[in-house]
């Protein structure tokens, strides 16, 4: 732990400004670092693949994660909220942050390989929007996100706040090719279920067998819906059942139902996110496993 | 259309200094007007119990609401961006909005009567997830909101917006008698499901039978979830599976993959909303319905 008084120590100037900490011109690709903020998000940071450069807080949060800086080699600068508050630019409720460096993204190939569940982005450009479909992701075991045309970068401080960290932890990358690279999911045996309100979507309760082994999850944004390109490079259409007259649900709630469905079909045995549904008689009772 | 030129003018007083408007000292209770932002939630309030008290937008979006207002004596104040500007605060990208005085709430009773599913939720206190909420609810057809202690007010601005205008359309009530009344639900035939992500709930994939009647599905806050007493009074603790390590879902998420469930079970006939699931042969593969 490291005291500091002055906010314009130079050791803070990854932590300044953080409103425009996403726009870096002087990194490789004048992209941010990545940010985390809050307890919960930098103990995920520092048990990710990111290398952590730095941990800045008041003195309890900071001693909060004292066993999990105690493996590593960061520094943690601890100082007052007010002196936080002068670097940051705002006062931040959480009282810690980290910064990491950015790895190389991961092949399509490694996101792929052992997937059970995937799901696929196509415009997804709201920061937001992405973290809570993130957060979903984990939530429901999905196994890796991979980035059509037009997402958001999901290590934006937004996105990494929204997700819980959970950004740090599903596997990503950008799937070029598109549409092509869903025939080459198809091909690698994953059903590529297209998510969309079209009427003639199959019902997400009723899909057919052939859907119960690799899934991938294709998710338009909120907006504009999937492509017609993406659409029909799909195997499927389906549709979450909603009330008439209602609009589509936000892309990562109807993303967390779809995962709820999905990944139970595709992990029958997982005791945790998977517990099998009972069967059900003709008469429409239920009968035990 | 009234063409309106100056932002001091008093017959705009109602949208003045949007960020403030859900304390309104001058009107009963100090509660703000329901305001409406953008065309579709302006249309959902012109079509709601709400009486609209005045529209403000600039032509082109007040022109497309013209169906709306064909049949009403409400006025429709027309200006420019700028102006409007000026009377709201910031800059309105949506165009257009509405006023509408608050009603008096309905009967607990008229909100339980023809329901089959409702969400009863207890300190949801945050405006953005209430409103989520009540998006979550129309998409799956839910019939009422029972609002217990500690939950934020449907009708702020800022659930208003969020809800994309649901809680002008989803009836709703403050639910006295804290928990006493879930016991009242239940002699009613409801059966008061209470989510948690305790380990000893059960699957809400494997409700027994009798849950598939009349549901009552009791939510809590994000970061305390529901209180003991609200689980001990209630019938059956349910839990979404998740994957381990995982934080709780959102609460608005939550209340979406349950309702997806439950309406399914509640509403065994209903097209939209509800298809059955196809039964399942004892070697796990699917049989028509």
């Amino acid at each position: 732990m490291i005291y500091v008084n002055e906010a314009a120590d130079p050791r803070l100037d990854d932590f300044r400004d953080l409103t425009t900490a996403d726009r870096r011109p002087d990194r490789p690709g004048g992209r941010g670092l990545v940010i985390a903020e809050g307890t919960v998000v930098v103990r995920r940071l520092l048990a990710s693949p990111y290398r952590p450069l730095a941990v800045l807080g008041v003195r309890r949060r900071v001693e909060e994660l004292a066993d999990d800086l105690a493996e590593l080699t960061v520094p943690a600068y601890v100082t007052s909220s007010e002196v936080m508050a002068a670097v940051v630019g705002f006062h931040l409720n959480r009282g810690v942050l980290a910064v990491a460096d950015r790895v190389p993204p991961p092949t399509v190939e490694s996101v792929v390989a052992d997937a059970r569940v995937l799901a696929v982005l196509e415009g997804v450009g709201d920061h937001e929007n992405l973290g809570s479909l993130f957060r979903n992701a984990a939530a429901f075991g999905v196994d890796g996100v991979l980035l059509g045309p037009g997402c958001a970068d999901p290590l934006y401080r937004r996105s990494v706040r929204v997700s819980m960290g959970n950004v740090l932890r599903v596997p990503f990358t950008a799937l070029p090719d598109w549409p092509r690279a869903l025939l080459g999911l198809r091909r690698r045996g994953f059903t590529v279920a297209a998510l969309t309100p079209r009427p003639d979507a199959v019902d997400l309760r009723r899909l057919p067998d052939g859907a119960t082994g690799r899934v991938a999850v294709l998710l338009g944004s909120e907006g504009h819906g999937l492509s017609e390109q993406a659409i029909a490079a799909a195997e499927l259409a389906v549709r979450i059942p909603m009330a008439p007259g209602v609009d589509s649900l936000n892309v990562a709630t109807a993303a967390a139902v779809a995962f709820y469905e999905l990944t139970a079909l595709a992990h029958p045995g997982h005791p945790a996110i998977a517990t099998p549904r009972p069967r059900q008689r003709t008469d429409g009772g239920t009968v035990g496993q």
